[in-house]
Formats: structure tokens, C-alpha cells, sequence
């Protein structure tokens, strides 16, 4: 890796991305052992700084970090200092002073672990910030991808709803582009905003059209307090359209898997059957996250400062 | 272990009752040494995922886990995904995804440790599920008086309070009439059901009748939310007829000893000065209650799956 | 050390002091290492009772605790049985009996930790009770001093803000007299009590008069808060008074350090290019309460029971 921090896939090469996946293969190797960790990082501090909810994202670093044996502190944000109106860089030089050498952020807004990893001489890794990207969750799905169809260079991938507010979408978007497989941005042209072409992705607003022929279905999330501000008329409505269904899954490749960042609304934009069924690859997704994440912080330990 | 879950004591035999309060033995050996921890069950990892708040109930489990060297997560509800609406299966595959060999259970539904366990390979452990069953409860209940009265059968075991309510009571009625004690059950109609005399025990809705003569007491904690509901007309009058008194254990055997799961609500359903006597045995429950968890969790990693 | 607890600066002696701070000299060696923790305390385990919200402080003892290789859990108010209204001295004991070896306590009531050390076999160390003390920030802080000034004895040091209300305040008066220094208390008449004057001190209600030939200036914290309760009348009033500016910090010595217990107000008790400046330690404070925390932890453990 060239730089202590993973901020973003876009700030990332092509051969960094090979770089975690293959890293994270032996990792996975260790996580399905009887005794599934291993000494590499022990005596090292990971800090956990959420300032948004996240019980998958978080307990995945954390988990990930007790496996290589770093010493993990969660600095929940409700019992914190910054109820005292601490400023987020004093915050985040405390959390440096106290000898973090990882600091896990996720927050609100855009940009953030970027002005951390300035700041900073710990590692930053960018667990989700506002609207731009959420570089990890695209890393497990690269790597779910290339363990289920043994490449990514030339696939057909569907990444389906809410892609304008969507990190996840963003970072993979960034990802399946390095890595050469053809995306397809599915949903109404209120959540996929145009200049989204310019990232060399094609952009549908029928979801049998974009399904037709895929290779890997990635659904995202409806976030339910979105209806409220126009994007959506109703979950309804937005279920008869974009909702992964047996017939429309039926229109992708035989071979096709299924995706999702979870948590699922099922029956909203994915139902039961397919979420349960033998193309969902959803709990492996989870699995693999670890394995990704370990991958992620191993290879930033042995970055030169 | 004939199951790898602990779901109930209805569940399982004397023969495995009496295989915990075994082990636990060793297990309390340990915790008393200097170094309270053994490499056991190193690299395993313990979830708790408790849907109701509790302190000493999860503190205990995860001291547990920690003493056997497995990694532990506390899995919050209120900042958990459990906010964004996924369903509890979803939850808990999730859990069981991040690599949980171990999932501890609380839970306000009756049965929910029974639905996981079905749907799951990890190893789940009821720690208390609605009005149903709190196991370990009962087993570090069983240890306490076995170590401290040398047996169990054929005490004469009185169990004070809100019945109706408590999985406590229950799995300690269903634990000791496995082991031959003979179970009193004390308190107002309204707290006692009918038909729990099925389950071979005696009931008493005067105080002094069923005191007399017992080698244990066991108090059960009242919810002064039920008070509400009304289920008894005011703490006041509860305490009037219900309260463990001296005058009231001057009744019982003269070896007697007192019990209570805690949080005690002191001057309502015992007096300080019986808490804190020499015949309590309430913090050295406390104390058992890490080594009986200890030897569940021991026992069901060694089951076969 | 000659008792089990760390209570107070009040009750320990200047030889034992001075044992912490050689002893922090060592851990902050330790925790400079690529493997910043050691074997010393395996085994055993420490609880941590907040009873008042805290991110430095509570985490600060977290990663000493584990950086001594203790087991820890963090004890949190809102999802705990004190809800339930357990008593105090009930949950105290009950974390006693779960095992615990060190209980590190913060409660808004001073003298807690004196009624908790007394009931107790377990080391408790005070983090903080009401307007009492706060001992371990005074050990770091003239930790801090001694390492960057060579000595404490003779020094000029200025403390200066809400003195009434800050047991930060009150623990380095202690401390710093004890070890021989000057001590200056600095603020307005409504925020520093008459009869403090009783433990050696003088007092400045001109900042200009107290900070002039300074060796320390050690700002405190200002509480929102209490603008409400009219100990000042405005947060800009306070600043135009009592905030640390260059033209102020100018009139102290040419090599005066500047400290801060955080979190900072900036703009308002202290303005950023001082607390980003050259002259401010108030990070390797943060770093230095790591190192002293586990050499008080470590010294309590050697106490004869």
C-alpha cells in the first residue's frame, strides 16, 4: 500500500485492491480455524470512532481487529467528550494521544477521515462518510465477486436504488471500474444523478432492462427517511419498480449471485426467497468482511512512515 | 452435553445438571487463583446480544468468556441495526456470519433462544427469554446450595415472590425437581398460576406456613412496574405480607440460608440486616455464577455438532 | 503504597507521589514500543463504574488496564441495573463478587469512592467524585511537569479558571504543594473559594498579576453550565478576563509550559495557536495518563491485603 490510510477506493490503484484481496485469502484461511486468530498486530490500539449507528460495520472492525490481537477501544459518541462540544480534530489528536496506531471512523460527513488522515500519523480508515464512500464494504464485495465467479475483468454487474445517497454504490462503482468489469446503475432518475455517467458506468431506469443478462445483482438499501423528502412517493410504489423479485431475477445470467450490504428491508427491495435462496451469497458477504478487513489493517501496519 | 445449546433447564437431564455443577467446581477454582483465566476456549467468539438491558446477567457472561480466553462483542440494541428494522433472524445469521461460536441470548419474547438455536450453528445460551427460563440462573443456583447444604435432595426449598413472572422461579423449579428437592412456592393468588402445581410443587399463600421449616429461601425480586397492572395493591402492602423478615426466617430451619437473583429491592421483599447476615448467600451467587457459565460454555464447545 | 486505594492526593504523601511518577517513567517507556503492553497483571480484572459520562478519562484507564494485560469491563450507567435502583453499595459489591480486582470509579457525590474503598476488598481508584479530587490527573500533570521542566520543587505554577468547581483543581493543589511548588490560583472571586488560601496558595484576581513569571500555566476547563447558576455572566466576559491569549502567556516565562486537562473550549479559556503552539503539553498529557494510570494500577496490585 502507498499510503498509512484507506480513505476512499478512489484514491487507490488497481494492484492495491489485487494487493487486500489477496491478503485477505489467507485471512480467511485463519477466520475458519478452530482457533481463528492470529499474534500479528498484538500490542497495537484500534479505536472504533463511530459517529453514526452501525452494528455490522462496527463489530466487523472489531471483531477483525481482536483477531489479529490489537487491543480495541469503542468510543460510543452518546457518552463521549464531544457531548462536551469537543472539536472533532481535538477528539480524534486525543484519540492519537492515547496511542491509537488504527483509528475506524464513520461519520456523517463527507470527507472527514481525509482531514483526520492529514492531521494524523495513525492509521485512518474510512468505515462509511456521508454520501462519498465506504471503501471496505467494496473490498469484501470485490472479494465475494472474485470467490464466486473466479474474476471481476469483464462481468456484467447491476447495482440497484438508491445510488445518489449511496456509499456503498460509490466505492463499488470506483472498484468494478479498477478492476474492469462493466457497471450498470439501476433506479429512478431521482437517485441516480447524471453526472454519474462521467465514472464510465451505464445508467438504467428499468430495472428489467438492466437486470437482463447480469452477472452479479448488487441491491442497496432503501433508507425508509428518504420517502419523506420527495426521492420516493411510497415504499410501494418503490418496490413495485426496483424490488429484486423471482422474475426479474430470472431475466440475469443462470450463473448470476445475488448481493447486499444488509440490513435487508425484505419484501421492500428484496424478497425472502431470493434473499434465503442458492444465488444469495449475503451471509458470505458478512464472512468475508472480516477476512477484509484484517487484509486492510495488516497491510497498513506495514506501510513506511 | 446432549444439545449445543442451553435453551432451558425443562430441556435437559439430571445426569447434564448435575455435569455443569461438575465442572463449575473446577471452573470456581480457577476463578479464585491469581490469575482467574485459562486458555480454554482461545480464539472462539462470544456475541452477547441482549434485547433487554441487564448488568449483572451480562457482565457475568462476558467475564465468563473473557476467563476462557474467547473474544467477546457486546451487541448493544440501541445503537445496533436492530434501530434500522432487520428482523431478528437476520440479526442473529448476521451474528452467527461475523464467526459467533457462542450467541448469548436475552430476549422479551418467551421462546426467541429456541427459534435462533433451530436456525443457527453457533452455540446458543438462554440468558433469560420473557417469562420463560433464565438457566444459568438456576444452575449457579444449584451449585450455591449444593456447595453450601452438601445436597440437594430432599431439601425442603421455598421460592417467595412473583412467580407468575419470573423465569427465574421457573427454571428453578424445573432444575430442583430434577434433583429431588421438594419446592414450596409462596405468594398472593394473583402471583401464583393454578395450574403450576403440575410441575409437582406446593403452594402457599400465607408466608409463615410456607417458611416453616425450609433449608433454603429463595426471594425472588419484585417488579414495582407490576404494581401498575395491578397484580398487588401497593409495595407497602406487598412488603406487609411478603417481605423476608426475622421474625418470618425464624420459622425456617436453623441452617437455613437465603437466596436472591439481585438487584434486591432491600426493605420491600427482604430486610438489610437478613442481606447482609451471616445466613445470605446472595454475593457468593454472584460469585458462582461466572464459574456455572464458565462450564456451560466449556461443555457445549465440546459437543459434537 | 500504603493502602489498597488511590482516593485522593489528600491522603497519599509526597514518597508516594514521587513512587508513581518513577514508576509511570517506566510504563510510558513500554508504551512508546511497537508492543506497547506487558504481562504484569494476566489474570486479573478491572471494572470500570462510571457514573458520570467521560471519553478521555474512561478510556485512558481502559487502555492502561489492557496495556497491563487485564481483563476489562466497562460498567455504563444507562444500560445497567442501577435503573432498577439497585443501591451503590449492592452494585459495588455485587461487581466485588463478580471478580473484580480494581474498581475505577467516577460519581458525581464526592466521597463515593471513600464509602465504596472502605465496604471493599477490591483497589478502588477515585476518577473523579463531585468537587473533590481527581488524583490520577494531578500524578500525570506533575508527571508532565517533572519530565518537561526537569523538577517541580521551586516552580511558579499558575492555575487558573473555575477553582470552586474543579476537583482537577483541587488534586493538583495537593500535589504540586506536597512537591514543593509555588502554586497561584487565578480567577474570579465568585469561582475560587476564601478558605482555600488555608492550603498554601495565593490568589490572583487579576490574570495579568497571577500569570506574570510563571513556570506552568495550567488552564482549567470552563462549565458551560454554570453561566446559568450566574457564577459568570457570560462566556464572552469570562474570556475577556480569564482566557489564556499571547499577550498574557507573554508575560510568563520565556520557557513556561502550558497545560490543559481537556477537553478544550477553544477561543474561549485558551486560544488555539496557544494550545497548538510550542509551549502547550496538553497532548502528552493525554499520553502520560496512560503511562501513570498503569503505575498506579500496577503499585496498588503489590499492596499486602
Amino acid at each position: 500500500m502507498h499510503s498509512k490510510d484507506l480513505l476512499g477506493i478512489k484514491e487507490i490503484s488497481k494492484e492495491e485492491i489485487n494487493l487486500v484481496l489477496d491478503t485477505a485469502a489467507g485471512f480467511k484461511d485463519v477466520i475458519g480455524r478452530d482457533i481463528k486468530k492470529v499474534p500479528a498486530l498484538r500490542g497495537k490500539t484500534t479505536v472504533n470512532l463511530f459517529f453514526e449507528p452501525s452494528t455490522r460495520t462496527r463489530t466487523s472492525f472489531e471483531l477483525a481487529a481482536k483477531r489479529l490481537s490489537t487491543d480495541v477501544i469503542n468510543f460510543s459518541v452518546p457518552t463521549s467528550s464531544v457531548v462536551k462540544g469537543e472539536s472533532l480534530i481535538d477528539t480524534a489528536l486525543t484519540v492519537q494521544a492515547l496511542g491509537a496506531d488504527f483509528i475506524i471512523i464513520r461519520h456523517a460527513s463527507s470527507g472527514v477521515p481525509h482531514l483526520l488522515a492529514k492531521e494524523l500519523k495513525a492509521s485512518i480508515i474510512n468505515a462509511g462518510d456521508g454520501t462519498n464512500e465506504h471503501p471496505t464494504q467494496a473490498l469484501l464485495d470485490a472479494f465475494t465477486i472474485r470467490e464466486k465467479k473466479g474474476r471481476i475483468e469483464d462481468l456484467e454487474i447491476a447495482i440497484v436504488g438508491d445510488i445518489i445517497h449511496s456509499r456503498v454504490a460509490k466505492s463499488n462503482i470506483y472498484s468494478l471500474r479498477k478492476l474492469g468489469a462493466r457497471v450498470r446503475l439501476i433506479g429512478p432518475p431521482t437517485l441516480i444523478p447524471e453526472e454519474i455517467k462521467d465514472l464510465g458506468v451505464s445508467v438504467f431506469h428499468c430495472m428489467e432492462d438492466g437486470i437482463r443478462g447480469a452477472d452479479v445483482i448488487m441491491m442497496l438499501r432503501i433508507q425508509m427517511e428518504r420517502q419523506d423528502k420527495g426521492f420516493f412517493p411510497s415504499t410501494e410504489e418503490y418496490s413495485k419498480n426496483w424490488c429484486l423479485t423471482d422474475e426479474r431475477l430470472f431475466l440475469a445470467k443462470e450463473d448470476s449471485i445475488v448481493m447486499h450490504p444488509g440490513p435487508m428491508n425484505r419484501g421492500i427491495e428484496i424478497v425472502s426467497n431470493i434473499a434465503d435462496g442458492p444465488k444469495s451469497v449475503i451471509l458470505e458477504q458478512v464472512t468475508n468482511g472480516i477476512a477484509v478487513r484484517m487484509a486492510v489493517m495488516y497491510l497498513l501496519a506495514g506501510v513506511k512512515r
